[in-house]
C-alpha cells in the first residue's frame, strides 16, 4: 500500500478565491494513479488548501471551546461549518477519482479521530483497514477535531499522514507539495536534496531554522520533516511536485524527481 | 439526552425526483429542537428518502461484493456513489441546523460502523459521546456499510437507533414518520394505538403480519417496531408525524399525539 498527501497548495490556491479547486490537477493526479491501480493499493489524505482554513481561521477553532457559553455556542457552528467546507472539497476528490474509475470512497476524519492538542490521541481505524481489503481506496482530509484538551481543535492532514505511517505501514508515504522537494534552503532558494538518510534529518531542521516552534517561514516544510522524520522509522518518505505531470508516478515506481527520504 | 429519527419519508418524497429535500420540514423541526436545546441534547439520525436509495438500488449494494472483478469494480463505485449522496442529504440537515443555531455536526456513519448481512457488528461511537458532552448535536445517517459476511452492504438508519439506544442509553427515543403513529393495521386503515406496553408488541407484529422476513407492507413499520421492541428494553420510545408541526415538542415533552412505547 502507498500513502499519499495531497497537499492544499496541490488543488487549490490558498490566496485566490474560497474554495477554489484546480480539477485539471487532480484529474492528472487520478490519471497516474489509475495506471497502477489495482495492483498498488492507495490510500489518500488531502489538506484544505482554500476550503477548510477560510472557516477555521474566521471561528479561530484552533483556540478550542472557551467555557463561555456565547463565544462557544458561535464556535461550536464554526467548527460544524468547517467540516462541511471540507467535505465539499473531500466530494470533488471522490468524483474525479470515481469519474477515472477509481474506488475512491470519503472517510471523514473527524468521525475517528480524536486529537489533544491538535495531536492525535486516539483513532479505530477499522474500517479503512478493511476498505484497503476490499480494494476501496479511502480518501481522509485534513479536519475539525475532538480534542480532549480543549474540546475541540484542528487535526492537519500531515498529522493524518504520520499516523496512518505509523498503523498501516505503508511500503512507501508520499508527500505531494506544490515545490519540487526539499530544499537546502527556502524553497526555490536553496538547493533541491534528492536523497536524505533519516539521520541528517536533524542538522537539516536546524540549518533551516525549525527549532522554535511556530516560526515556520518555509511554507510548511518544517512540520512535514519533523514528520517524515517520525514517518521514516517505517515507510521511505518521499516529497514530490504534485502540479508537475509524471512526478507522482515517478515517486511511486521509486526513479522519479524529487526528494527520497530513507 | 433524545434519540430522534427523522424517516426519509419526512424530508423527501420517494417516488419523487431524485434528491427532493422538503426544507420546510426540516426548518420546522429545527425551530421546535431550538426550543429545548440546549436544555435537551439531542442526537439525529436520517433516512436516505429520495437520495440514498437510487443509487444503492442502482447499484445493487444490498448484494455485496461478488468476488467477479468486472461487477465489483462497478459496485464499488456505486457504493461511493451512494455514500455522496447521503453526504448531501445530510449537509442539507447540517446548514438548517446551523441556521438555527444548533450546532449540528455530520458524523459519517460508514467511517464508523461495521455491519455483518446488514446488522451492526461493531461501531466506536467515542467521538459521538464527546460531541455530546460539548453539547453538539451529532447528526448520523443510513448509509453504506463495510460488512464482515458479504464486503459491503446498507446499514438503515432504524439499525442505528436501535444500537445507540443500546450504547447511549437516552430517556426517549423519537421516530418521526409520515403517518400518526403505529396503527392496529395499515397505516391510515387500522386505529391508531396511543399506548402500547413492551409485552404488547409480539402479538400486535403477528396482527400486522410481521413474521415472515421481507413481507413488509406496511412501510418498514415491522422493522421499526421488531427494533422498538429491543430497544424498549433501555428507553421510552415515540412514534410520531413528523410532517405536523407540534408533533416532536410533544414527544420530547411527554404530552404529544402518536404512539408512546413504555
Amino acid at each position: 500500500m502507498i500513502l499519499i498527501k495531497i497537499g492544499g497548495s496541490v488543488f487549490s490556491d490558498k490566496r485566490g478565491e474560497p474554495e477554489n479547486f484546480r480539477t485539471d490537477v487532480v484529474e492528472e493526479i487520478a490519471r497516474e494513479l489509475a495506471e497502477f491501480y489495482p495492483d498498488e493499493k492507495f490510500v489518500i489524505v488531502h489538506g484544505g488548501g482554500s476550503f477548510g482554513h477560510h472557516y477555521a481561521k474566521e471561528y479561530s477553532i484552533r483556540e478550542g471551546l472557551s467555557g463561555s457559553w456565547g463565544i462557544d455556542s458561535w464556535r461550536r457552528l464554526g467548527f460544524s461549518l468547517t467540516h462541511q467546507s471540507m467535505l465539499r472539497a473531500n466530494s470533488k476528490f471522490v468524483e474525479i477519482f470515481t469519474d477515472h474509475n477509481l474506488p475512491g470512497f470519503s472517510i471523514s476524519t473527524s468521525s475517528l479521530f480524536i486529537t489533544e492538542r491538535g495531536e492525535i490521541l486516539y483513532a479505530d481505524i477499522e474500517v479503512i483497514e478493511k476498505l484497503l481489503e476490499l480494494d476501496f481506496i479511502p480518501i481522509l482530509f485534513g479536519d475539525v477535531s475532538v480534542d480532549v484538551a480543549q474540546g475541540i481543535d484542528i487535526l492537519s492532514g500531515d498529522q493524518i499522514m504520520a499516523y496512518l505511517t505509523k498503523m498501516l505501514k505503508p511500503k512507501k508515504a508520499i508527500f505531494l507539495m506544490d515545490v519540487d522537494g526539499i530544499y537546502d534552503g527556502k524553497p526555490g532558494e536553496g538547493t533541491l536534496i534528492p536523497e536524505l538518510a533519516r539521520e541528517e534529518v536533524p542538522a537539516l531542521l536546524e540549518r533551516l531554522h525549525c527549532t522554535a516552534a511556530g516560526t515556520d517561514v518555509t511554507g510548511g516544510i518544517c512540520n512535514k520533516l519533523r514528520k517524515a522524520y517520525e514517518m521514516a522509522h517505517y515507510s521511505e518518505v518521499w516529497f514530490v511536485n504534485g502540479k508537475v505531470p509524471g512526478r507522482l508516478s515517478g515517486a511511486i515506481r521509486g526513479d522519479g524527481f524529487g526528494t527520497r527520504l530513507r
